[in-house]
Parts: structure tokens; sequence; C-alpha cells
């Protein structure tokens, strides 16, 4: 059966176009669309090119294309909106609305300024990543005075990717603090960590799901088997709770809602 | 001056909102606005204690919010329409208009199904941080030929957290190979990366900047003089064109414009 063409097209790198057409698409379950991202399509001559593959998807499939665009200039966007597609264009929606609101002309053009603010974001970002590999594992707690949170959680339960996401996307300095079976028979607060009780934030996870993690990494050890991760999993969580440590569970989470609920729980903002 | 507050408000984790709120934002140069993210707006009671937030807002500053939202739930943005900002509906604006053109209705629920894709997808993020950690830095040649893509460039140039972003965003295997002295000495590629030629991009920077990152790091050393940098950055490009190695200048690209660029230049796809 031919398959309905979804495009989604920016002239910048279409991360933004990309997640609005996706959170669209996404609520047509069952519908299988062929998805095509075009990132940079920041010239006419680019954007004509783009309208003969859109219009080829389209006589292809006898099925009209989604189109998907976040483009803000006005010329390029034009070119687009002749094609053989349903044109969906995040400016056109919005844009017009805000100036008339505001009072005042959008620029519409690419903003390229790359001033000072950018590199300060870039600093940040670097320091966030820097700090977060420092810190991957319990490496080290050395610096963990400096840490915006630590996250807390037995092998494989999620920290390290949180950890690198809430540094890249936020700026956070994030280390994280693997819970040893060693650790998990005190009852007690692991000694690197517990002068920062109020940056601590727990992860937990389905034994089920973490024995299957597990098990790709070392098949048939002891740190695989079912019980093992019942036992640490369920000491970890009775840690948590006897010394009012917040946590969530990472089983049913993506990377993005445990970074977002993490900031939420932790009141942490980000750094640019 | 009062300020006019911009809300991202979101049912699920606020990072579409918040990408589509602020390249409008970012379209009004000179207005400062008042942000705030409000993710996980997801029960009527929340929505309404949201309104009062958007009301005081409001009448403290005597201005308009802008009030931008990605929720699906129909109950739930009706009651944030009804409050005293303007409402900009990621979900109001297209979603009617995509039912029409499909004949068919759209499921107005957040999803949630978090089945066998959610898992898959969780895995190929987990691979690929892991495989950018373990060849963060050339620490390790030996799995190099399961990369997807190896990023070369001297110390400093902004290849780990590239490689991390792409790791976590597209699930792409990048590792890296930071190219020292010695390794420029030699008009031959280095001996780890030669049998993976097509594999390579490489990074370079303006050599101010890369001094005044290195100058961060270590300070008064011979790493973070302006002719060290100005050799090295020289050098590389060198190296770069010798060997028909495509590269790109990393001083102006966010981390986002970084990982797009190389993926349209080395033709990777997402791999979830």
């Amino acid at each position: 059966m031919a398959r309905r063409s979804a495009f989604f097209i920016s002239d910048r790198t279409g991360i933004t176009s990309e997640s609005m057409g996706e959170a669209l698409l996404d609520q047509f379950e069952g519908v299988n669309f062929k998805r095509a991202t075009y990132p940079f399509i920041d010239t006419p001559e680019k954007a004509r090119a783009m309208v003969q593959i859109i219009n080829a998807a389209a006589a292809d499939s006898g099925l009209r294309p989604l189109v998907f665009t976040s483009i803000i200039n006005d010329e390029i966007r034009s070119i687009i909106k002749n094609c053989d597609g349903l044109h969906l264009s995040f400016f056109d929606a919005f844009l017009g609305t805000i100036e008339r609101e505001l009072g005042l002309t959008a620029r519409h053009s690419v903003g390229r300024t790359h001033g000072i603010g950018d590199t300060q974001r870039y600093d940040a970002r670097m320091e966030a990543v820097n700090f977060s590999l420092n810190h991957d594992d319990g490496i080290s707690g050395k610096d963990l005075k400096d840490a915006d949170v630590i996250l807390m959680g037995v092998s494989r339960s999620g920290k390290t990717p949180t950890c690198l996401y809430l540094a890249l996307q936020y700026g956070i300095r994030a280390a994280n603090y693997p819970l040893t079976p060693d650790d998990l028979e005190s009852s007690d607060l692991p000694r690197m960590v517990k002068p920062y009780k109020h940056k601590l934030y727990g992860l937990t996870i389905l034994p089920e799901r973490l024995q299957a993690i597990r098990h790709e990494r070392r098949p048939d050890s002891t740190y695989s088997q079912l019980n093992t991760c019942r036992r640490e999993v369920s000491d970890a969580q009775a840690m948590f709770r006897a010394h009012g440590i917040p946590f969530t569970n990472t089983t049913d989470k993506s990377v993005e809602e445990l970074a977002v609920s993490i900031m939420q729980a932790c009141q942490l903002k980000r750094r640019f």
C-alpha cells in the first residue's frame, strides 16, 4: 500500500520542526508515514530542489505529503508553500499573531548573531559535560560540592545517560553515584555522598528490566540474575525511603522525561 | 520597566513548547521576556493553578503574557485558553488541519504506550552513549570498526559534546580521536584511525577561541599558548585536506548544528 510522506524541513537544524511534526503524527496511531528530515534549507535554490522532492513523493504515492516547516525567511517559505503537499508552517501559524500583540515587526531572518550569549552557552555546556564525565560512576568525590545534583542508583539504572542529557540540554552539573552491593548492606548513606544529602536524587527500576539490561552486558553472571536485581533494587528503595531521598522509577521514562522530572523535583534551573 | 511574561506549558516535558516558543521569541530582538517553563501540566487541577499564575503575571506587569502550549488533552487546553494571556496553542494550530487531510480523528490523548518501541529507543541510546564513553579521546581503537563516525580534531575542538549529543539524540555511535602534536608531525593519518578513513570527520576551530578554552583548563602552559593553538589547527586542517577528510569549523556552531551537519555530510541515519 502506498504510504503518505511526512517531510520535516528547516532552514536550521530541523530539530524543532521534527519534534513538532512527530508530536502531531504521534496522534494518529496505526498510520505508517514515510518520514524524511531536511535541515539547512536556507537558499531559494535548495527550496526549489525541495519542492521537486515533495512533488515526486506526491506523484509516486498518490497521497498529498504532510510538510512541516520551520523556515523563517519569507521568500524560502513561500517557495515551499507552492509544493503539492499540505504545508504546515510553524512561523505562518504564530508569527503574525505575536507581531500584532507586541506591536513590533519580527526580524524574519535566521538568528545568526553567535555573540557572547552563544559562547557562554557553549562554555556552560562544555563545563557541565566535563563535570558529568569526571563524576561518572562515582569516580571522584573531590568536587561533589560543586554538583547541582547527584543521581544515585544501582548499576545500570539509567544514571549516566540522564546526567549527560542534563548537562547537554540544560548545562546542569550532574554527578552520579552507583550503589554497590557493599553500600546496600549498610542502612547508612554511602560515606562519599553523605555530606551532600540535599543534592541526592534516587533512580530505581523494575527488576525484570534491570535484569534484561545487565544480561546484555554480562550474561550468566550473579550480577545479572533476577534475584540479585530484585534484592539490589529493594535495598536501594529502602535506603531512599529511610533517608527521605526523592526518587523515581526509570523503567517507563525517556531520558528527556527523567531529566525534566529531576529538574522539577530538585528545583534546578537551566544554566543557559 | 515591566517585562512581559512568556510561558512554555506542556502536558509532557515541555521541550517542544520551549523550543517552539524560543524560536518565535528569538525573532524579536531587544525584547526582554520573563520566561518560565511548566512541564507535566496533565490534570485539570494543575491547569487551573497554571491559569492563576498566568493571570497574576498579567496583573503584575500590565502586559498580556504569551502562553505557548503543547497540550494534547482538549479539556486541559480549554482551561488554559481562558487565561488572561495570548494562547499560542501548537495542537490547535495544526491538529484539525491534519485530521481533515487524513480523514481520521486524532487520539487527543498523551501517547503513553511505552511499548517495545520505547524500550528499543532506550537501548539504542544506551548503547550509543556507552560506545561514545568507551571511545572518548581515542581510549580504545579496538571497536572502531563498529563506529558510525569518528570525529577527529585537536584537543578541545569540541569532539566530546558532539559525540555525546549524536548518541543521545540520534543513537549514533560516534567515536572520537584527538590529534596529538605527535600525530600532527606526520603527514600520514594516525595509525589507529587509518583503516577507517571513510568514517572520519574533522573538527577545526578558530585558534583564538581554542586558546581561550585551553586557557580555562591549563593556564600559562605551552598547550594554551596562541602559537601552539595556531600551529596545531593549521596542521590538522592540512591533514584533513591532504586526505580528503570532510571537516567543519566548530567556532560559531552549536552542538545541535554540528551534530546535524555531520549526519548530513556522512549520510548517517538516526538509529531510533
